[in-house]
């Protein structure tokens, strides 16, 4: 507990109270400018009362968001002073690679006793960005029960299951009664996260049913829990991907997904908030794949970070436009002859790549929401052929007359109609590329998004090009030009 | 209530049973074949008992993608013949536009008991696609109470809080005892929505406070609400953006979210499944503009809806190529003399599209996210510059290399060395384009997401093609060649 230190102009606790309204009022107002103002201000009279009250005046996320503009050395030494509930509440509320940092310059014996009051899950996290050498320090120097369960989290991956999970769960057993199910709700801490399901194990620990808490309040107290319980009860087991438990509380609106080991022993709970969390994560990671960015790139990372993770992509991509500058090579004659075929050929290429990514678009997202139905691929990749078809006519007589007028009178026809037949053939394909290859990455147990429109466009320009070029020779031959 | 038809065989209510058991047997192997041939037979059959008994032994979404194998009459008499829940349920889990689709060719008569028993924002939006003539007959035949708050509902626009928001939420006053709110919810219908907060009211409706499940169940059944109850609630106001809801039940971590109109009176919940709609929605809307679709389209659409959506924006972009194909007409004589330029074309646009797109979509997904920091746009963008400016000089080395074996040996240098100085500056300035387009239009109250790949590229290739020419034509008029 933080005393808060006298100073000579006014008593210690008036102060702190007017700290905590100061910033309320100014959290009203929507004032975040000052809330930062007041809350350091009293950090830098190392007044850790008033900087304790104006953080608490503020609902979690908005507190964290003050937190954040201190620097690392404030950071520690606020969750030094601070009571162990707030400090885990403050790290548990910080983005993953942060909470790591500064938790990495804070003693065992500091860090520990903070780890036992966070959420399992969120502790877990924490653990996992510290230096292997201190992690084993401060899980030893953690409450025994805490620090089994988090060991046991942390062998899990990141984005299984079991690695989004919290041991934090109320089990009861089916021969209990519902006054004993709510006097040991009673019992545990009411703050003692969000609960909206109890559920209900046998003698050995496996999951039998589920109860809520709605089902609980208006039973009669005497009632059997195994006589109300809902038996039949979706679970997913521990290594399975954090997407497939996403997709299972969405398409049967869960509050909570049990999870259950190989034996079905009841191991920890998806929660709400985790659903969200996943369903962000997945929709960032498709976005970013299907751009060529690695997904664990965060917005405001250093430069190097950037450039590293981004450089090898766009390498491989230049190796890969390799193939059109070889073909284009291959046809040197015919642009030194024509030279208006390589003033067309962004026409070609910037409608290609666009046609394909817009087909891949619709089939990782249609995957991502687990909507993907194998009997409609067919009938999918059909429309999208037929749509770049139609779209390819149309788009193509417009280049077409582009075409006439850069080609000049004496090219006119034959330029003209390679554009309108390129156009069209190459919108065609580009709708089967782009539909097709995340399919097929789909179905041969990749990731669909790292198909992206990096890769389908390298392949519609490559496509697009040659096509115009040869269209134009076989025109020009048969022509007798 | 549907009497099951008996037949020679065997007794109705044992076969349909047995139907049910079949049909529960085959769900659980995960042959959903079987399941939907089980039905379909039972429905030849026009055996409405059995039909009914394996739809129920289905969960909800799964009930409900039986349901959508068969043809529409065939749905419109399952709906005519089940009982109204049930035929609410199977309604409410259909996709928009389906539902309305199917109940457009019911009658007031047989839909408006259905929609009665629907949740009133479902049925909402059931009301809302039906044609104009219909949606007035059905309303009048509806239950008064339903008619009132579906009509409320359907004045607000789909994508605001008023247009997601549900009315059935529970409200309880502050002068209640916990023994009361207990009574209450016990003669409300136990089906009725998934219940984690009540709302407390006023005596003008006024919304005053919540109180969790939780907290009512470990009460003291004496103690007054007013005492027990949360005052400090979030809430968004009717017509503000689904977005900022769902942001807000996201940030908060918040179960439901209540709605209230100008006068501050509860009108409505957000609740869980909501938000998670909304979420999607909010991000397969920002994948399909970032490549030019129409939020509204459907995998599935027919190829005429897909190509009037599609076509203008092909189009558009078309034109905005004219602008590249006008400055190369420019550069003609120049390509006409070096061909080896033309060649080259495709690595200087494939890489600054490339890099446009993905500073663009780390910027539209952090905007998205809300976790959108005016302090941190000028860092953000002078670091995706700078990452432009690194990965350009690196990919304009080797680019330059290439460019070297392609020029040939009397052009080697000046190509290289405008390959090198064209790749850097426009993968810079791909950086910036990308980075700034999409914020600029945030902050000018625009969707960032409609800059969209299409956009940038067609900038960055413009760009990177004149830098590329007049660089050339700068150091070989400067090496006096």
């Amino acid at each position: 507990v933080n005393e808060p230190r006298t100073t000579a102009r006014e008593p210690a606790l008036d102060r702190t109270a007017a700290v905590a309204d100061a910033v309320r009022d100014a959290h009203e107002l929507g004032d975040f400018e000052r809330v930062v103002e007041l809350i350091g201000a009293a950090l830098a009279l190392d007044d850790l009362g008033a900087v304790t009250a104006g953080l608490a005046a503020l609902r979690p996320p908005d507190r964290v968001d003050v937190f954040e503009t201190f620097d690392i050395e404030e950071q520690r030494h606020l969750l030094r002073e601070l009571a162990d509930p707030v400090a885990a509440d403050l790290l548990e509320e910080l983005e993953d690679p942060f909470a790591g940092m500064i938790a990495a310059g804070l003693s065992p014996e500091v860090l520990a006793p903070i780890l036992d009051e966070m959420e399992t899950d969120e502790a877990a996290d924490v653990l996992l960005d510290l230096p292997q050498g201190q992690q084993g320090a401060v899980l030893q120097a953690m409450d025994d029960t805490a620090e089994a369960e988090v060991r046991q989290l942390m062998a899990y991956p990141d984005d299984s299951a079991g690695g989004r999970m919290t041991r934090d769960f109320i089990a009861i057993r089916a021969s209990d009664t519902v006054e004993d199910a709510i006097e040991h709700l009673r019992a545990l801490d009411p703050d003692d996260g969000l609960v909206y399901y109890l559920y209900v194990q046998d003698a050995h620990d496996h999951l039998v049913g589920i109860i809520s808490l709605r089902q609980l309040i208006v039973a009669a107290p005497g009632s059997r829990i195994g006589d109300l319980m809902t038996s039949d009860v979706l679970s997913v087991k521990v290594d399975d991907d954090q997407e497939l438990a996403g997709q299972t509380m969405q398409r049967y609106d869960l509050r909570a997904l049990p999870v259950i080991d190989l034996e079905d022993h009841l191991v920890g709970v998806i929660t709400h908030d985790d659903l969200v969390d996943v369903l962000s994560e997945e929709a960032t990671e498709d976005m970013y794949r299907l751009v060529g960015l690695d997904e664990q790139e965060r917005p405001l990372d250093p430069v190097s970070t950037a450039v590293r993770k981004r450089l090898p992509w766009l390498a491989l991509n230049l190796v890969m436009q390799l193939a059109l500058v070889a073909a284009l090579t291959g046809f040197r004659s015919t642009i030194d002859r024509v030279v208006a075929l390589a003033v067309l050929f962004p026409l070609i290429t910037a409608q290609g790549g666009n046609v394909g990514a817009q087909a891949m678009t619709i089939v990782v997202r249609l995957l991502a929401l687990g909507e993907f139905d194998r009997a409609e691929v067919r009938q999918l990749l059909g429309k999208e052929m037929l749509v770049g078809l139609i779209n390819g006519l149309a788009v193509g007589l417009l280049a077409g007359l582009i075409a006439i007028v850069v080609a000049g009178p004496q090219q006119a026809q034959v330029i003209g109609l390679a554009m309108v037949a390129a156009m069209t053939l190459n919108l065609t394909i580009g709708g089967l590329i782009g539909g097709g290859v995340p399919l097929l990455l789909h179905r041969i147990g990749f990731d669909p998004a790292v198909a992206s429109s990096v890769f389908v466009t390298t392949l519609t320009d490559t496509l697009g090009v040659l096509l115009f070029l040869s269209i134009y020779l076989g025109l020009a031959s048969w022509m007798g030009m």
